[in-house]
């Protein structure tokens, strides 16, 4: 029994708002792909929009170029060996889902391919922005489908607890090594002094 | 003593490539002023640059097109409530360092406010882009000095343990709870299956 719920539009930002390593994961024309990208952000609630930056070498940039969409897909704990094996390798040569048995289902919206095992996966459309894209690498994009699993992230917000702990998201700190959020503090807004 | 120390640029992308939630701190024509930011990331290592949301409604918006600079403080645990309570209060009216007690050091490149008790600071340039400023609220910045607490960073790399809790980043979560980063997992390269 899958664990996957729709996300509402309006709380799509959320899912990334704690600043997770995501995988970008892209079809086009036959050919697919998965990378990790440490580097992403959103930049508006409504309509929820994000920023990701997509290096000039990878595999992944043409095949957003040509189809004009890409999806984001949060990896959490189980998954810090897949999330560096997708960050260090290629797919221009081979295709790393077959050779890494990576399974995925399809993008409600656009027919993306989007990872099992993950625990959030937005699909987005580029919004064209050729400047950006050639001097930062960084490519906006409009959230058009979201969704989480309900195990980790309910009611339009994560819910990180020691009950499931492998399902919390991973924030990598270089070299293959990811801090995971396993706490919550709550901040107050302080009197004046 | 102080545990400031300075950081390499080639390493100063490290300080926020988790993730984290950010201050913002500005200075311009004798006006101040530090927000809450949880939406930032970096955009290329060398030289580093970095992108950051900052609302078209901030006071600090003004201040960082009038100076052409901003700085990227790294809030911690122990500083969830002054991080949410600069993130709700706007420095328009009134000075929030004044209003509440925040002590700030000057920054050793250009001479902006940076915010004590946090883990790490970048003094940053603007690299004006005034549509995705326009569009997205999206600034990019060069940063130009970059300094860490040796207690939680150090040799290039964050150090995250359970005997410096207090000083682990603060990922915002929404509604003023932060995950907090307390554990580290390593990834490793698969092997093709």
């Amino acid at each position: 029994m899958t664990h996957r719920r729709p996300v509402a539009l309006a709380h799509a930002c959320r899912l990334i708002n704690h600043g997770p390593t995501v995988l970008v994961s892209v079809s086009h024309e036959g050919r697919r792909n998965v990378m990790a990208a440490a580097w992403s952000m959103p930049v508006e609630f409504t309509p929820p929009r994000v920023a990701v930056v997509i290096d000039k070498s990878t595999f992944t940039r043409g095949l957003v170029l040509g189809s004009g969409l890409f999806a984001l897909c949060i990896p959490c704990r189980a998954l810090a060996d897949l999330t560096t094996t997708v960050g260090r390798t290629s797919g221009r040569d081979e295709d790393k889902f077959a050779r890494h048995t990576i399974a995925s289902f399809t993008g409600p919206a656009l027919g993306l391919p989007l990872i099992e095992g993950c625990v959030a996966w937005m699909e987005c459309r580029r919004i064209a922005e050729p400047h950006s894209e050639a001097a930062y690498d960084t490519f906006f994009g409009e959230v058009v489908s979201a969704q989480a699993d309900d195990r980790v992230f309910a009611e339009g917000r994560w819910s990180l607890r020691a009950d499931n702990a492998d399902l919390h998201t991973l924030h990598h700190l270089g070299g293959g090594q990811y801090g995971v959020v396993d706490s919550v503090v709550s901040g107050k807004v302080l009197d004046p002094t």
